[in-house]
């Protein structure tokens, strides 16, 4: 393979890009901030060895997965990948307490269709605590 | 320091390890797994500078974070910690999902709490879709 066509890891390592580089298919040298992640954060070495530690047909999926996590590390060198989780951690904490509150206004709906005679109280219908 | 209080990475890479070791605080010797998945992962020289980079108050949480993503690496070679965020979006899905369907049982019992003379789905009442 020509320097010309080498692919991004091998372009940022100055190095030759042999027919079997195991990067080259994964780093494409129209990309070469991609890898600059990945090398920055992980090592050039450790990913290679990592990937081929990987079945060929998953390698795509893992060489994605390490450069998102590169990209979230370097956009937040203190947390990276696991600031990501704890966001959407709270999120699911959110929902979840949103769907509680929700199924307790419908136990109470319940119970008033079954009990028409009971006082209409119009907080609940749009979601609002009823006011003291 | 000793080599017998030498912390996990030095323990690890054999080598003494300093006063100032940059790595000491938060791989303790006690814990040489965790080290371990770190040195695979990330690699020891990697680690170690993205701490130095990292304000000194904030380290504790970045050595937490990089132990638990290469955690997960080692767990889930392919995937990683993405793996795991996937995961918590499907969760957010089937939350947000079952939240817009409760919310659309709640509108019914409005409704109905506002038309009393409408015929009680009990359907509604338990979640479940009405049977055709």
């Amino acid at each position: 393979m020509s320097n010309f066509t080498r692919c991004a890891a091998c372009r940022y390592l100055r190095r030759r890009c042999c027919e079997d580089c195991t990067l080259a298919p994964f780093f494409p040298s129209t990309n070469p901030t991609r890898f600059a992640y990945v090398h920055r954060v992980f090592g050039a070495s450790n990913v290679a060895r990592m990937l081929q530690q990987i079945p060929v047909e998953q390698r795509r999926q893992a060489a994605d997965a390490i450069a998102l996590e590169a990209y979230w590390r370097v956009q937040d060198p203190v947390y990276g990948s696991v600031g990501v989780i704890s966001r959407l951690q709270r999120e699911i904490n959110v929902a979840q307490r949103e769907l509680a509150e929700t199924q307790a206004h419908i136990a109470l709906y319940a119970a008033r269709v079954q009990s028409p005679s009971t006082q209409f109280d119009p907080s609940i219908r749009d979601n609002r605590a009823p006011e003291n």
